[in-house]
């Protein structure tokens, strides 16, 4: 089969590989229908040092059922189903407490003995928890709306309804949302879908900010750091926000995020930090008694819901994807994204 | 009037001073019947640079109202009252949200404009907001029980109980206490009233300790670092404390505090923090979607239902007080609880 692999900063390749067979009883052989390329996946593209093993890469997938181990109870050969970017057994203590990606027998996609997504075929550990069928629906009749909809439950937009959730984003709040990525925007969406009264998108890129405004953003400030952050207090009467949400993972995001904060109020984070310390004294959260919340964001535990909102025609998540390209493309893609050319890229083997 | 100074570390000096006045219409003097030596005083105890202006030190009383100025309307000479260690007009949006230690017009003792509170006499900003009446009681009625459980509501009972409710300690919790002070006892005693179904107590001090089981600690640990977050992770089956109050303020106890929190917990600090950095990415508190909480304790949110307890005789805080002398020998009580021969000392005037 075809597979993605990035074997050092901007240098993704696309190669033939053994098909993926079944190891343990729980795995079942997924067929990738559409994968993407995630805006975590840009983080080794700029930093990966060349010359070591190279990553498969792809923790994002809708696909169909090919074979099932002999243990798997859930799923059968044709099922279309979508696949959260952690994989789990979705019964442990931890996962029943809804934090999947915790999960005690499970873990991330993208390491030498799981694989990445980005491929035409995928071994799929503790299938039954780690995978999700999308019911009553095939390939050919969701259609395309439906099926880059579909996409974005495995990752981006649930991650961006966690990042509102753990929030505790609710009517009457304010809600600043720092990044006009894919997941920042997935954030914006959900916090409407909350009820937040305002909704303060900090980005700079146009066409993302427009989507964002579609989705329910009523602010848009282009300025970053202590101008942003000035903005954002002028916007809130100098109160600032009851929620932020850092949908960036950089340092100068949190740093904005505290910035902005209403006392008592909270920091989301669900951008992955590139960085381990950072502020938290009195200077920062301690003094207002402001909250950081965030982490992976659990999304096995939000997709029933989420796929009967993307089939019911009441969300359109898949609107972050604003280009498509064959797998064997899929260096073009980073290229995209990389270069802010796109927002978010498909690939379909 | 006598009133209490730190000159430096190791430096503490009662003082005779002009007795306050009233100076803007919102004031109201109040005599001290009972004062204390506060954790955190124990800051710059240790480390003040000698030779600069010496602060004046206190921030808990319980003393009677002296005089009001002509705006204040719900104090009246001779109440017996309870100031919060931060005063606050009690009417200002961040008050309105209970966070009035973010109060707008409010601020905290200490400074020259407005002196301590380990002193004969007090000054008292906005003191309808940031008075509390104990209704239907006078120094002699209370008992010296009493008034030392009233006492503790001016920071460090209040302080233990504002850990545990924005830790959202509730029944069916494990909950680990970092810290066996007054204020990580104070919030093994919330911890208990919420529901907690366990609570760790990680102290070395056995007549500490002994407190806290009284008060509802199931488990005490005295090992600190590494050693002390294997043994919680041990009683915890592995899998650590849904919530874990950090009362110390120290980074090892931050670190041991992300160390013992389970998947999706939550970490609460009262300690105040004697830095400003700490770990905070995937390998501290975002991989395991846990939460931090805390700050300096709104007191003033909580006062009227831990009155009304106190006076009922369902918490007995004022147990944390193991030792009292009079207002002249502030500096043997600073000395005291600095080498740990006293848990927490009120001062008499």
């Amino acid at each position: 089969m075809r597979a993605t692999f990035m074997h050092g900063a901007g240098d993704v390749r696309v190669e033939t590989v053994p098909d993926p067979v079944i190891q343990q009883p729980t795995d079942a052989i997924v067929r990738t229908v559409l994968a993407c390329v995630c805006g975590s996946d840009l983080h080794p593209y700029r930093s990966m040092p060349a010359g070591g093993r190279p990553d498969p890469m792809g923790h994002e997938l809708v696909g169909v059922v090919e074979e099932v181990g002999s243990a798997v109870r859930t799923l059968r050969k044709g099922d279309l189903v979508i696949a959260p970017f952690a994989f789990s057994d979705n019964t442990c203590v931890f996962c029943r407490e809804g934090f999947q990606t915790s999960c005690v027998h499970g873990g991330f996609y993208g390491s030498p003995e799981t694989g990445g997504l980005q491929a035409e075929l995928a071994r799929i550990p503790l299938a039954d928890g780690s995978l999700v069928v999308v019911p009553d629906v095939t390939p050919e009749s969701a259609g395309a709306g439906v099926l880059a909809s579909l996409l974005t439950l495995s990752d981006v937009y649930l991650t961006g309804h966690h990042a509102a959730h753990t929030g505790q984003v609710e009517p009457g709040k304010v809600v600043t949302v720092i990044g006009d990525g894919a997941v920042g925007l997935s954030a914006v969406l959900t916090s409407r879908r909350l009820g937040a009264e305002r909704i303060v998108l900090m980005g700079r890129h146009a066409t993302r900010t427009d989507l964002g405004r579609r989705w329910g953003a009523t602010d848009v400030v282009a300025e970053r750091g202590a101008e942003g952050v000035a903005r954002v207090m002028d916007l809130t009467d100098g109160e600032g926000s009851h929620v932020v949400i850092e949908a960036v993972g950089l340092r100068p995001a949190y740093e904005q995020a505290y910035g902005v904060v209403r006392p008592g109020g909270i920091v989301s984070r669900v951008g992955v930090p590139q960085y381990e310390e950072a502020p938290v004294g009195f200077g920062s959260l301690f003094g207002k008694n402001a909250r950081l919340a965030g982490g992976p964001a659990p999304v096995r535990a939000y997709q029933e819901a989420a796929i009967a909102q993307v089939l019911a025609g009441e969300i359109d998540p898949g609107l972050v994807f604003d280009a498509e390209l064959p797998l064997d493309a899929a260096a073009e893609g980073y290229r995209l994204m990389d270069a802010r050319e796109a927002l978010k890229v498909a690939l379909r083997p």
